[in-house]
């Protein structure tokens, strides 16, 4: 990507807040996280995704949906059913997620 | 904070989702940025915060309220104009904001 920031269009759309601690060090994480930001970006509705996570572990991604019926697709992809189960057993101890329809948005400076 | 995951109720309320790129070291920001983070806290309606940075200075803060009034009196209280004034003049090279309502939230392993 040439910026971090996601091209978003107009609202009304969704995002997903996923916020996590990571367990620990395990090199299987960054290439799964880079091939599930690759296969998300194929979903139909898919907007875009930001995410940072500092050197405690603790990160916020947030992904942008065109609608629901593109997060429940995306959720049940059968690649990210399998990341998702990593992630339970062995990446995060905690993480958090939230649904949310965006109403407005600005940027600046 | 003892964790640095928000402790929100049950949906709905809403996530203000701040995205920035900083534009430098400074050392004001540390000291504004918690002391933004203090005053959030006493604000009515205010429900909680997340927030990750990375070492290229990329980050993500959500905050959480209860309701648009408590988004638009935290938007307008006076000490946080002065650091948006900041914000805006020297530490951002770019931001962005969303304001989204939280329909649905859950949390894991």
């Amino acid at each position: 990507m040439n910026t971090r920031f996601a091209k978003t269009p107009e609202p009304p759309y969704y995002v997903v807040v996923f916020a996590s601690q990571r367990a620990g060090a395990d090199e299987d994480y960054d290439a799964t996280a880079a091939a599930m930001f690759r296969l998300a970006q194929d979903q139909p509705g898919f907007l875009g995704a930001e995410s940072a996570r500092d050197a405690s572990g603790f990160g916020i991604t947030v992904v942008y949906f065109a609608d629901e019926a593109a997060i429940k697709a995306w959720k049940e992809n059968a690649q990210h059913l399998a990341a998702q189960k990593l992630g339970r057993e062995r990446w995060y101890a905690r993480y958090t997620v939230k649904v949310a329809k965006v109403e407005r948005a600005y940027s600046g400076p």
